[in-house]
């Protein structure tokens, strides 16, 4: 009498829960150190010194009935405020406090984007790899994921494949860029044609295909690569954000959705996002929290030490052979599994201690995805395991 | 091509959000301290100095990195340790962490509780008068409420209505003592004979019926007054919690669903919270404000300004002819409008400068809520213009 899809769910395990747990076993048999445990996206660089500053500074100086009491349902009129002024000077939009509904963090700011637009039998178009939680918060808001296949050797859109798999069921597009798992950054290009397919089609079926841009990894990237600001190639566009990884505070769920000012009726969707984030359940985001990313919104974590970590990772694996994507942003690698099923190749990797996450989830079999937020000489060390590993497929 | 239903949900504002509106308005106008303002249900007594204590005590000890990273989706070990152990000290309950599960405040543990066990057509019976939000939850859920007017004299369950109310198509009961808007506490009487209808239903059915209690306002009781644990009372029960109103930080958005160890398929039961918390978007609660609660898991605000605010409103109200429910909990009022129309008798009340909230959005027409989370001097101050507005049905 339970809803069975739910206990569904809540047993099945993803795969990184798997590994996350085997992991833990491991450690206590051999010792945490002599395990290359490369399953996580958990930021391993600490929150910038603003964020412990900053809460203390609130509690010093604010009063406490205000401070920990309920913001209106789309957050602070002046976070709102400080959020839209920030992406205008940034990106040159021209947002305000009424294209921003703050959120408890990217899940949040997705689930309701999704609700907000989503009706029975409409199609949501995500690019392989993706994210294995966007077809469950699709599925749950009663809609259904259409995977498209990506380039396989750059891991940009497949336009060809995209304007196939169009239809006039088509909501919405997600884009997830930098991408977790493959660490890929659409380039302009890319966008710019997306875009075009999207308004061609939109025409042609006579209503408005939506552009949901999932990007809390904005902020991840390395050397001098360009992350488009989606509202300016696109009109139809929510911009689902979260502080989660810019400043290493996941655990404290908070985010915001951008609803573009130039959306068509864009006032009705950003009542459609209130509505949806309503129905559930979300009542504010943390009122503490909502202050302190407003104070901090111009700090990044220490965003060097990935990068180090990117190049000493990619180099080392490159040269022993293995054929990785070369990953512009986010903190994962993804590279192709030397035989073609990649469960089989992550087993044989535990051998030598080197936890990896198989493609399978991300509807990319035939790779595996290695999270490199970890501690530098955690990557130095490992690179003789992957060496050993290489020599099993020669 | 937006959701209708949510563009709806976004736009109709509660009435309560109105008055909140008018009240701002109003206080530019004539002075805030001229506005008597009894409409929102937002504490106004700080949080107890262990929230701040604790919070800069984290801040300087913990390691930012786990302080503000993910927790597992079900919430901190640690933290559900804490808490299963308080609640049998205080309840003589046998719960473990496993039968927990932390969420991001009340409404969540209420959405997530609803869409684990909401199938298509199941019916969720609820008690006038009613927090307004659930009808929202359930039918999100894909389900509806069923609502069953209380005694008009006592608030308490009229159990011939409710055993007329259930059929074979409820799924759960949703109760919510101490109660808003009415204040009212469910006696062990009426929860001993609430159990007995539902257990004989259960077993007639063949299947069981689930009791859903909503209980922020527990520890906000007044006197020698019990509120009964549920989970000793009927094995088929989730306590929806949150620290909201008992520690006053409200928009922290922090509280917890137990899943009753007795409860039928309980290990399912709790999947399927897992899942649908899952489904929802809800990552983890806020990982800092998890370690928070556990160190003031004994505090409480401080009742006593409640409870002398109680006293002052009910006394006052009473002697000048006023017919209230006398409330044992929660920090609202319930009183009868003196005309049928309880939306024109808030509208003579406007007059006065009093802002109350009508009834009828609870499922309660003809009564008025009066929150009385204010300073204590509005309450001195408003009486004489609860004079004037009697003298006007004299």
């Amino acid at each position: 009498m339970i809803s069975e899809k739910m206990i569904m769910l809540g047993k099945k395990r993803s795969v990184i829960r798997e590994i996350f747990e085997y992991a833990k076993k491991r450690s206590n048999e051999i010792g945490r150190e002599n395990i290359y445990d490369f399953s996580l996206g958990n930021p391993n660089v600490p929150a910038p010194s603003c964020i412990n500053e900053s809460i203390v500074k609130c509690i010093k100086n604010e009063d406490p009935v205000l401070l920990h009491g309920y913001t209106s349902a789309q957050g602070d009129l002046n976070v709102r405020n400080i959020i839209s002024e920030n992406i205008n000077q940034k990106f040159g939009t021209v947002l305000t406090a009424d294209n921003i509904y703050i959120t408890v963090g990217a899940a949040a700011s997705l689930t309701i984007s999704i609700n907000a637009i989503a009706l029975p039998d409409d199609e949501f178009i995500v690019f392989t790899p993706f994210f294995p939680e966007y077809k469950i918060w699709v599925e749950a808001a009663g809609a259904k994921t259409v995977p498209v296949a990506s380039d396989q050797d750059t891991f940009q859109v497949d336009i060809q494949k995209f304007e196939k798999a169009i239809s006039v069921k088509t909501k919405a597009v997600i884009v997830n860029s930098p991408n977790n798992p493959s660490g890929v950054v659409l380039t302009e290009d890319t966008i710019q044609k997306l875009c075009s397919v999207m308004n061609k089609k939109s025409l042609e079926f006579g209503h408005p295909i939506y552009l949901i841009s999932d990007e809390p990894y904005r902020e991840l990237v390395y050397g001098n690569i360009k992350v488009p600001y989606l509202i300016n190639y696109y009109d139809n566009t929510f911009i689902c954000y979260s502080f989660s990884k810019a400043l290493s505070v996941p655990g404290e769920r908070i985010g915001y959705v951008v609803v573009s000012n130039k959306m068509e009726n864009s006032l009705d969707a950003y009542a459609a996002i209130c509505g949806a984030g309503r129905a559930l359940g979300y009542v504010c985001a943390p009122s503490l929290f909502q202050q302190i990313i407003a104070k901090c919104i111009n700090e990044t974590t220490d965003i060097s030490i990935y990068r180090k970590n990117r190049d000493l990772l990619y180099e080392g694996l490159t040269k022993l052979g293995f054929h990785c994507i070369r990953p512009d942003g986010a903190f994962y690698l993804f590279m192709k599994s030397m035989e073609p099923d990649a469960n089989k190749f992550c087993e044989k990797a535990k051998k030598y201690e080197l936890l990896l996450v198989p493609g399978d989830d991300f509807g990319s079999p035939g790779f595996v995805r290695i999270a490199y937020c970890v501690k530098t000489e955690q990557i130095i060390n490992s690179l003789p395991a992957f060496e050993k590993l290489a020599k099993e497929y020669q």
